[in-house]
């Protein structure tokens, strides 16, 4: 076997560290929702799965810690973060692309929702620019 | 939005529902190990990761509830049984490789692992039969 270059949680394997880092119900729907252009955690608060607000503030700061996303601060008193999926959160996309295409072929009824910044659903253009709001996949 | 076959648990998006059957730590695992040929309970427990036997016994049963296994038989006194993937299971397939895609290029010192009925450890030729110590990125 290879070096590890830090310890393993549980083996080597690829897909055990990926999921070590998301997996579970709530990550990729939170980077689902960054990729499609929300960015504060009211936004992110408000997708139709109703994430609760302590999972959510949990969720944010492992996936800060994981280098998922990134935050910065857009207001003071209180002070609001805004959050921003880094080019590791973003290569994450092609996992929820082949979630959104199982999903819809073998879960009845499923579809591909892209969650914006307006908090409307949205249907995603997956696999082609198909759509009438010219939003960006 | 298209009227759901059945009440969705928190939306209708296919990856929220697609979490919801395999979003954990464990069941993924337990689908590579089936598509890389182990079918019993034993050979699933052997893998590296170490899956805790009551976690395991659990997946199965739910995995099997969800349309991505079926069990049959293969010994009585005591009865065992093999698992093998339905059709909607080996899809899964799709979302593992997008994951040990991704892990390799993210997470320094992961590699794609072949668990085959032996136990032994196999490096998965992915994408193309390229070796050990010239890994792509």
């Amino acid at each position: 076997m290879t070096t590890p270059v830090k310890p393993f949680t549980r083996s080597a394997c690829a897909v055990a560290n990926s999921l070590d880092v998301v997996g579970d119900k709530w990550s990729l729907l939170v980077v689902r929702d960054l990729l499609h252009g929300k960015s504060t955690y009211s936004e992110l608060a408000k997708s139709p799965e109703r994430i609760p607000t302590n999972i959510l503030a949990e969720r944010l700061e492992r996936l800060e810690g994981a280098g998922i996303l990134t935050r910065a601060p857009y207001q003071e008193h209180p002070v609001r973060y805004s959050y921003t999926l880094t080019p590791k959160g973003r290569a994450l996309g092609e996992v929820l692309l082949a979630y959104v295409r199982w999903g819809k072929t073998h879960i009845p009824g499923t579809v591909a929702i892209n969650q914006g910044s307006t908090g409307g659903e949205v249907p995603l253009p997956v696999t082609r620019p198909a759509r009438s709001s010219k939003r960006k996949a």
